[in-house]
């Protein structure tokens, strides 16, 4: 399991995955699931995986093949799509392709694979696209109304943003948010784990303003939790039935 | 989809369930979800639902029938069965069997019917004993560790029980966590709905000590949600990063 969360926000985007990829119970591994396409001022291109890695990891390799390809074009790079929703295209499509490729190879043993992203992108003279492109290669879109995208396990981590999150949030109250939504998660799925990574893309800077992994023992991290831990039983305390 | 939740405590047993019937999204309807099978004093036998209407309402009505055929033995009444765990093992039978004969029936359409149930019961003399049991008639049971089980949409509202519930929580705070649970709930799942039905055992009463219906438009229920919104939030604003 999974989970990653994209805020598009006024002031920007913000980005935060685990790392936790498991076979089973008794298989469980550390994979980065955040990935940054970037022509720093030109175009920034950030994206988070769920589901299968051999689905998303042949799917970023193949992305990067495209762009590195001596031929490529508007129509298969996402570092010179003219424009993001081409480039969610692109992205789809891939994902699209790489998952039938995979599935057919698995349907021999009656299993299948499936991934889904979340992408986040800006270039110059452009608006901020947050996309979510589902395992066939379709996509939805954040707007004002849902400013959040969330895949993996989501549910946990969704009451939070529901409260807090709207297209004001501040960048530093955006970042609180998915990492209190993230600390939900972590306590009720064993299946999603430390370390995290983060990524704040600013309004209009068209590259990764700001990127952090946030390992296991971090303190400024369990510090937050801790807190987080005792506001909510101290809220709990002060409601009245 | 259904959210129930039930509470072990020391001081006694808290079960909370909404009242909403989908079929598909646009037949909706309203049924309870709480039964109550009581000897005052004696024995009390407390239970909630959730999965296909036509599994759990013929359930209900065949261990009915069961406590009030005149022949009714130890082995078939749950009003009779001698310890709390036997009439676990009724009721998971009962279950189990009614939801095979409609799965039968459904199979013809390539469909299928599943339910499941939290019974809290106590019997004088005896321990308080809440159960989660499954489709297939197994069940499990609330422990010191665990205090609680939840059936339905159950990952919204985990996290603020993992947070205030342990065995030594009062019934008034139990009511307390087990509302907002349902509130986070209510928020995020439309197929989770209003009015509500609560009931609190107390230890060794034997009875239900009280029941609870909250309507749609009740406002201390949302005078509760509401300050607990801003609790939220406050504890959102005071948090560091």
């Amino acid at each position: 399991m999974t989970y990653c969360v994209g805020l598009l926000l006024n002031a920007g985007m913000v980005l935060l995955s685990d790392t936790r990829t498991n076979a089973g119970l008794d298989n469980i591994a550390t994979y980065r699931k955040m990935f940054h396409f970037e022509e720093p001022g030109e175009r920034v291109i950030s994206l988070t995986t769920a589901g299968s890695l051999s689905v998303t990891q042949t799917t970023i390799a193949r992305l990067r093949e495209a762009i590195d390809d001596p031929d490529a074009t508007e129509a298969t790079s996402i570092m010179k799509a003219p424009t993001m929703l081409k480039v969610a295209l692109i992205i789809g499509d891939m994902l699209s392709t790489v998952r039938q490729e995979i599935d057919e190879k698995l349907s021999t043993m009656k299993q299948s694979a499936s991934a889904s992203m979340i992408v986040a992108a800006q270039r110059r003279g452009g608006p901020m696209r947050l996309f979510l492109i589902y395992p066939e290669g379709n996509f939805i879109e954040a707007t004002e109304d849902t400013p959040f995208l969330q895949i993996g396990e989501h549910k946990y981590g969704k009451p939070i943003l529901d409260r807090v999150v709207n297209p004001n949030t501040s960048l530093a109250d955006a970042e609180k948010a998915v990492l209190l939504s993230m600390d939900s998660t972590l306590r009720s799925n064993l299946s999603v784990g430390m370390p995290l990574d983060l990524c704040v893309i600013e309004k209009d800077a068209c590259r990764v303003s700001r990127k952090r992994r946030i390992e296991a023992g971090d303190d400024s991290f369990r510090l937050m939790s801790e807190a987080w831990s005792k506001a909510l039983r101290d809220a709990f305390t002060q409601i009245t039935l």
